[in-house]
């Protein structure tokens, strides 16, 4: 936004502090970083090219009008449950409770969409899932051996929240089918041996960042058998549930496979409702007792610990949440219908123009692949060749399409030869167009490799 | 918000998973918390008392008319500007910046407001100041012996960052002007004496919260002086700056007083906007250079943090408060002035019931007093008993009063005779009633000790 210009220069750089990066915290010399930083450079660089890079929602299901007319059927929701408009603005405008204002409706909602039955004192609104990540990570890890164990390849959210607060992770590779019961044991075991205490598991089951992939009922079932048997909690990250190819096959999510309250949910409503929001939460019913033995739940010990991140999420953005869930009868599946056959019909596109522009005999010659997800917002192509930042230059100048490479989600060099392509954000007149020129990019790229 | 109910019940509490709070971070048994609890508690138990207790805005300023006309005058500037409709909406409702979507106008405010002259790039939007004590705090104090000096009494936002992120924090109390140049050479040598490496001080020159104190402006100089000469950062808290009784008396900010980048400042939209949006933001225009060379700025670095705690502020709330500075002509003491005006009368109001309730020569008796900041929200008061739980419960029961125990701000017992009363909440028409029950419950309790 322009502005009125400042009148006095700033004073001279030379003189006075000077931070080194090797002084602040480590966190900040983290190489993933970097990568982000360089990913998100190249997309600025190249605003013309073809981008199956970025993993938000599509802009065109966008539309301001919803943030009024959700604002109004939130108070006059209020309204009709008999709030005085001193109330209303109240709630709007003031300083709130620190767990939120909506944890009613959501835990509705939640009921309804989910079959997961919590009362709402169970539910903390967060800035987004990642403060939800912050807050759970900051209460279940408290010294320096907790550690935290995550399916790798790994979203860059939590990771990056685990190396905020010291936190050591040790990856749980995935299988076809996701996390496996298997996989979390020998997990536990290696970490016990480094001598850390494992807390809890991080995982998406539903079409994973970046993997796309989903963990059959028999595998939640079973990795919930593991994390009882290895005394883990299970933080349960659910951004992409709602979109699924086939409707009809909505899986149990893990927490309402729950029966010991193993399992921490979070939720977010930047793909369902809009990311301007910055509406996700957290459900943590587990109780907590303290030394004189009184109980809460976990999500008071949560709620505690946001007092002293952001205090309370924005009233406005509840409520503007608030009057989403108020308009579709306290339900998120409706509402995130929408973008749902958005996302069904160009990850349809993609894939099959992948399939198109890279046939079998080709991709075999190639040595290329790709995964199938059923739902959610990537896919995950294995080349024969570094995807490194200067491939992806490469790919950016001289063949105008852009997407992620994969390494910055592995621990170790499992990702360099693999990218993450996105359907989410990409406009469908554009798929086609994109994947050719991703298509001579690979065929490029293999042929100077060979 | 009622809703529909949920079917089934939650599962037993006996069975699964049980969590001990001792085994949760530390900062969760902290007695603050529970202090804070206790009070929040003790004024939703009696919504009839007179309360002296919150340090929030008068809701009787905010006016939810503001919302939509903010958000039309943020976009129709945008449109002015030559943005389309579809990058507005972009704007407003996917994902942003990290650094935050009103940095320009923020950094105008700055310069005509407060004469601090920085780039926008220094400038990061935050859920509230409370995000950016987190961000400024994990940056800086990157060991376990990286220690914060803070003014005692203390806010509790920022201790309670400390604690979260187990940071040692070092008081440096308070003289009658605030922090003083002394104090805080004095503090950093014992910091140092203690195997800490103290980093920065944090402190409110402006009103502080809970004492009420502003220093001078040689105070100011004195105390840059010192920090300088300790090898120390500032970190400048300002929410209450807007604030004062005589607005001609306006006192330079450390930051504007800053010749070589030692200052970080903290501001906030919350009191001179509204709390519901959660605006805040950190000045970082210290140069940080990492081990290639390659420069940045520490606000650079503070984003990167906020890329693992919430992202980014929600767009939606920036807009709104992007739109209350462009009313202003991109000032926001004017927009503050309504606030302004009505605590400046509310102080007095205070003030005066305050020597006409307790005359000198009672006080005297009973060994009361208080100090008479000259802005801010808040007036100390020291007492001659236990300002303690059970005397608010008292002051609560028998006298429908509330006031703020201050024993919460300290680290030592200091606090222990001393209660913050507030201006900033209460009804005009209440004050004077409010006044005469402190005063009859403290001559009670006087001469229960007597």
């Amino acid at each position: 936004m322009t502005s009125v210009p400042t009148a006095r220069p700033a004073p001279d750089a030379a003189s006075g502090v000077r931070l080194d990066l090797a002084d602040l915290h480590a966190s900040l010399s983290d190489p993933v970083l970097d990568a982000m930083n360089f990913l998100n450079e190249v997309v600025s660089r190249h605003p013309d090219a073809i981008s199956f890079a970025p993993g938000r929602p599509y802009d065109g299901l966008l539309d301001p009008a919803v943030i009024t007319d959700c604002l109004t059927a939130y108070t006059d929701q209020l309204t009709a449950e008999g709030h005085t408009p001193a109330q209303i603005r109240t709630r709007l405008m003031q300083y709130g409770p620190t767990a939120g204002i909506i944890r009613e409706p959501l835990a509705t909602a939640l009921a309804q969409d989910e079959d997961i039955h919590v009362p709402p004192e169970a539910v903390v609104v967060t800035v987004g899932a990642q403060e939800a990540m912050l807050l759970t990570l900051r209460a279940l890890c408290a010294g320096p051996r907790d550690a935290l164990l995550a399916s790798s390849p790994c979203y860059v959210g939590i990771s990056g929240a685990a190396r905020l607060l010291d936190i050591p992770l040790v990856p749980v590779p995935e299988g076809a089918d996701g996390v496996t019961p298997a996989g979390l044991a020998d997990a536990a075991r290696r970490a016990r041996k480094d001598g850390l205490r494992p807390r809890m598991l991080y995982v998406v089951p539903d079409f994973a960042n970046p993997s796309g992939l989903c963990m059959t009922v028999g595998g939640r079932r079973g990795l919930l058998a593991a994390a009882r048997q290895e005394g883990l909690l299970v933080m349960e990250d659910n951004p992409y549930g709602m979109f699924r190819s086939d409707a009809q096959d909505v899986r149990p999510t893990l927490k309402s496979l729950d029966v010991d309250r193993r399992v921490i949910y979070l939720g977010s409503l930047a793909k369902t409702g809009f990311p301007g929001a910055r509406v996700g939460y957290v459900v943590a019913d587990q109780p907590v007792v303290d030394p004189a033995g009184r109980g809460t739940l976990l999500a008071d010990q949560l709620a505690r610990i946001k007092s002293m991140t952001t205090i309370n999420t924005p009233g406005l953005a509840q409520a503007v949440i608030g009057g989403l869930l108020v308009r579709h009868g306290f339900r998120v599946r409706p509402a995130a219908e929408p973008g749902a056959a958005f996302y069904r019909a160009n990850r349809a596109r993609l894939l099959d123009a992948l399939g198109r522009h890279l046939p079998p005999a080709e991709r075999d010659r190639l040595g290329v692949s790709w995964n199938r997800p059923e739902g959610g917002f990537f896919v995950v192509m294995t080349v024969p060749f570094d995807a490194d930042e200067a491939a992806l230059e490469r790919s950016a100048r001289t063949h105008r399409v852009l997407w992620t490479p994969m390494r910055s989600f592995y621990d170790g060099d499992e990702g360099d030869r693999r990218l993450r392509l996105s359907w989410s954000a990409v406009d469908p007149d554009q798929v086609e167009q994109g994947v050719a020129r991703l298509a001579r990019f690979i065929r490029e790229s293999a042929d100077a490799e060979a």
